[in-house]
């Protein structure tokens, strides 16, 4: 842990930060998160998903989609030329609910960890949109970073205690 | 809990919900969620925040005009004229963390719940884009709805159980 | 036919058309078009169709999400408050091909043709673009209206001959 | 005509596909379409054109606008830093109707098929948008792309067969 | 003048105003600005003007197009459906330069001298761009409301002191 | 000062300049602009600053926003891959009002004069928005560039006389 936020600068003001002098390497961050819901309605979702997959696979666009927005949601991210977005959605009948998963990869001056906690993020607000008239007490929960590489400040990946 | 998912038609394909004939009524939703973080992360947010307020502020900021965007990102949203968006966050040292919670309020024909939740959600990635470089670690938890009111389906509020 | 364009004033400068004295009526508009293609590209999207449902979902999505946007897209369009959008896309053997048809509706001052007609445009394009590594070739035809209800000018239905 | 669709991954899952290892290169690519309507309507266009220029110039700046906008709009497209855009239409009595002709260029990574389709489509809808009060019955047609150059891919170009 | 600033609530955090409770009035906002340059560079956009217009007819469709998204660029104001929008661009060789006068319309609950004003400003800034490779120094200047009617504040209207 | 608008073709049509063979450089821009008001309005905003920092924290925040927005505002803008932008606000009690200055850097094939530009105008628009209420008198003035470095034109920098 450092101990500065980069984004403050030397009196608190919200700034970019300048990454015109970072050299571009190829930089890959993947994110997690679940969605928490009644078991059935868990069942309700894969048996719609089964017929045509709707659920699931509108998540997954949508969060491909929003990935590739973070720079117009985060206020102080830079607009990045992403080479990779995917999404991954799996049920897990002991949660019960959802989880995703993102990947998001390019070669740049700057880090894609943003960008796959937004398709993370955005897949979770699908899912609970698309299933709230049936709950709506689900829980987006757990939206965390599993790890990332490339770039100056290397390689990172969460300990086995912040996992699912 | 009702038996189905609203934006399923009968063969499975996702489609918008018709809100044609239903009633403009006033309709609030009010959403909440927590980033947790080291208590040393927590602290130099709170230090940049007593100068100049930043980290706080920019995320309220980013959740406001997430709120306005939702029907942009969630691919069944309707586009919606909100009349009210407040974003409020606080810190939890006992968490650590900071907890968002978002109020948006509209007269219209359906509700408001995915756009509190997306205020909350992109509030939350700007505070860990913030303070990323200071703490990879955090983790997004526990968005949920807390309470709607208005619309056909009436008053809704989150267990006890499901709080914070 | 009328004789005159209603988005030109009498100078020939392009503007938007007033619509605050207009009445809010129900409006429905629905259009069409077709993506015409080599038959083995329609048996590659219907398989990997049958498989998991993502050309046509995608596409299904897309051209909701465009809808939505139709006013940022086309200069003088206004933005509007859609009650509903549905997207339906049917494979044509016989073309061969795939044919899809937007439906959408409000209640508000201005009808919901482009909106429509848009959804259709980029349900195609997303066809196009899901499919062009299999087959450059396709063309996007027959982009149409195929009828509109409610509002001053009422109802209209495109000829026989307009048809697919 | 190659046998698969690479948005599908193994699963049938739609994805983007990977372009990091992607050498850039110069890439052009050049898509066409066309706006059959009455010709009193073509005949309404010109004389407005003639004078101010402006639904041939609304359309022509929509449809450069949009092709900035390519990714935003088809789910698996990736954003791009779109070299030149340029929009060419022309009236054509013998159809009657416009011609629409786009070409884009970048050096990068992916091709740029789908922004010149793009740009004909919404330069096409505007065309519509901006006649509609005159003649409802406009037909979009023909949208195709005619040739691309650079990539993996190599140079294509369509049929004359695929021609107006 | 009143003694208070809206957006801010009683601790200083920047909010949206409530409007759930304001009634639905005719609004009507129009803004002016001005672009000063050299007299050479006005003679330039006035004969490239003559032949096709596209420096005055590009900058009104940018302004006009720029109302639409004043929701998005501005944190605080709100979504509104605008019932109409128009640009009027005019010379002035006593400047040099061009005048800009944007008007809005709607009947809705909150005004839209936001509109208007962000209708002015994108028209000046994209008539800069268009001019800059000949003129980089030219002035956008004197961007002000003119007047607004309709709403609980009534009717406003600049004084003669401020005009261009 | 060159005597040609490079937007426009032979013919008068806009249409984007080419930047494909102009070699990637350091480019950097630098604008300004003010908003003029009554000493009480200012006043008020620099005493809700002192204990929040709300009005100017905001504003700063809108106009990073929309300087990553430029190119889908001005029609003929190309898309960029922004380095930074900084946006700093001064209160001057002699004007009385706010000087916004914003810089934006990119390593690119063109220059971000635009952007800076934006980000100053989109600054000035939230200023205005967040204390309208109690100031619809305040004028927006002196939108500049300041200076550029880097591209093939060269470094540029506004006169003496161009300064506030």
């Amino acid at each position: 842990m450092t101990g500065r936020l980069t984004h403050l600068d030397e009196t608190g003001a919200a700034h970019m930060v300048d990454v015109g002098g970072k050299a571009e390497t190829e930089r890959v961050a993947v994110a997690a998160g679940s969605v928490k819901m009644q078991s059935q309605t868990l069942e309700l979702i894969k048996s719609g998903n089964s017929a045509k997959g709707d659920v699931i696979g509108t998540a997954r666009i949508a969060g491909i989609m929003a990935a590739k927005r973070t720079h117009e949601l985060i206020p102080l991210c830079h607009p990045l030329l992403l080479s990779k977005i995917a999404v991954d959605i799996e049920a897990d009948e002991g949660l019960p609910g959802l989880h995703v998963v993102a990947s998001v990869s390019l070669t740049g001056k700057t880090g894609v960890e943003m960008e796959a906690l937004t398709a993370v993020s955005v897949a979770c607000l699908t899912i609970y949109d698309m299933a709230k008239a049936a709950d709506k007490g689900m829980i987006i929960q757990n939206i965390r970073l599993l790890r990332k590489t490339g770039g100056k400040s290397g390689n990172w990946s969460a300990d086995a205690t912040g996992g699912k």
